[in-house]
C-alpha cells in the first residue's frame, strides 16, 4: 500500500505523525483503511530537529497527500524536560507523571487537527495514542479522547449545522508496544525511519537508555522481530 | 484597580486578551476579583497586527503580571475570512456561521492557555466569549465551554493527581454588549484602546461597516455611554 497515492475520491483524514514508531502505524492504519491523510507535524520546541526530517520521511513513504508542519512555541511556556533544556532526561521512570510530560500537548495538537480537518472537511483525525505503555501522561487516556471527540463536536461547524460527526480515532490505544510493531509491520512500514528516543543525537540516533527507548527496544523483542533502531 | 501591581501572594489567573473591547472587559473583571493575571494573545495570521498592540496596550494598562504573544499560523489552513485576503469580510450578515469563524480558534486557544496555566499553577481560565452577541460562532457556547472544561481536567496533571479543578471563567458568557460596556467602564477600562473591526486598518481606525463594528456601536448606543472608538 505504501507509495501508493490517494485517490482524490477517498474520504480524507487528518493524522498526526511525530516521527516516532506509534505515530508512523497510525498513519499506515489509516491509509490501509482507504483515507487521503494529511499529515500534520509540529514544531514544538523539542530538543532534536530530527524528529521532523523522521516524521517527513514517514509521511512521504506511507503515502500521505499532504504533511504539514506547524510552528507552536510550547517550549515558551516551559514546564517539560522535552521542551526545556534546564530540565534533565531522565533514564529511568521516577512514578507518577514524569518530566517529560508537555502540558496540554495532545490538548494543543488534536486542536490544530481539529482545525485543519474543518478546512478540509475531514470527519476522521488519527493520534497514535496508547494507553497501555503510555507512560503516565494524563493525555492518552481513553477518558480524554472521549472527551476531546466530544468538544470536537460542540467546537465546530459540525456541532450547530449538524454535519456528520467528527471522531477522533486512536487505533493504537489498546495495543502492546509488540502488537504495534507487528501491526505496522505487516503494513510494510519501515521503523528505521522513525524516532522514539527522547535523547535522539543530531542524526537521530537513539541513546538506548531513555523511558522511550527502552519501551521500543522491549516492543521489539516481545514482537520477536529485528530492531531497525539506530543507536548511538 | 488599573495599573496597581499584582501581589505575588495573589491567585493566578490566564486571560485570553485579543485586543478587543470584550477580553479587555475579561481582564479588568480578573483583576477585579484579584488574580494575578497572564495574558496571552494570538499573532494566528489576522489580517492586521493593530489588534496585537491593542492587546498590548490592554494588557498594561489593566495592570496583568506578564503578557505574551504565540505565534501560531491558522491562516496555513485557511478557511475564514478573517486569515485569508481571498475571502472578503461581508458588511452585512448572512445567517448561519458566518465567513469570519475561524475553524476551531477558541479550541486552540484555551488548549494554549491550558497548556500556559498548567505550567504557571493556574487553575483560572479567563476567555471573553458571549453567547447574546456571539455571531453564530459554535465556540462562543456555554455548551463548548462546559466541555472544554471537563477536558481541561482530563487533559492535565489535575485529572490524574487530583489536584484543584480547572475553571473555564466567561464572566461575559450572558451579558449584552451594552452590559459588557457598563461593566468595563465601571472597572476603569479604556475601550479607546481596544479594536473590535475586522477590517481596521493599520492604525487601528475601525471601518464603522462590518458586523463586530455594528455590533459595538450599538452596544454603546445601548449602554448610554460615548463611543470612544477610533474609526476611519
Amino acid at each position: 500500500m505504501s507509495g501508493n497515492a490517494p485517490d482524490a475520491s477517498w474520504p480524507v483524514a487528518v493524522v498526526l505523525v511525530s516521527g516516532g514508531l506509534d505515530s508512523a502505524t497510525c498513519l499506515a492504519i489509516a491509509r490501509s483503511e482507504g483515507f487521503r491523510c494529511y499529515a500534520l507535524s509540529f514544531a514544538y520546541g523539542q530538543r532534536h530537529a530530527a524528529e521532523l526530517r523522521a516524521a517527513e520521511s514517514v509521511a512521504r513513504t506511507l503515502g500521505a497527500a499532504q504533511h504539514r508542519v506547524m510552528n507552536i512555541d510550547l517550549a515558551a511556556f516551559g514546564g517539560s524536560a522535552l521542551t526545556d533544556p534546564r530540565i534533565d532526561v531522565p533514564e529511568q521512570a521516577s512514578g507518577g507523571i514524569p518530566v517529560t510530560y508537555v502540558p496540554a500537548r495532545n490538548t494543543v495538537f488534536l486542536s490544530l487537527a481539529l482545525a485543519w480537518a474543518e478546512v478540509l472537511g475531514a470527519r476522521d483525525i488519527f493520534i497514535g495514542v496508547n494507553a497501555v505503555d503510555y507512560s503516565g501522561y494524563p493525555d492518552c487516556r481513553p477518558e480524554f479522547i472521549a472527551a476531546f471527540e466530544q468538544l470536537a463536536n460542540l467546537a465546530t461547524r459540525a456541532g450547530v449545522e449538524g454535519a456528520e460527526r467528527i471522531r477522533i480515532r486512536t487505533p493504537l490505544i489498546e495495543l502492546s508496544k509488540a502488537a504495534i510493531i507487528r501491526r505496522g509491520t505487516a503494513l510494510g512500514v519501515d521503523y528505521g525511519a522513525t524516532i522514539s528516543c527522547y535523547k535522539a543525537d543530531a542524526t537521530g540516533r537513539a541513546c538506548g537508555r531513555c523511558d522511550s527507548c527502552r519501551l521500543r527496544r522491549d516492543g521489539f523483542a516481545a514482537a520477536q522481530l529485528p530492531d531497525p533502531t539506530h543507536y548511538q
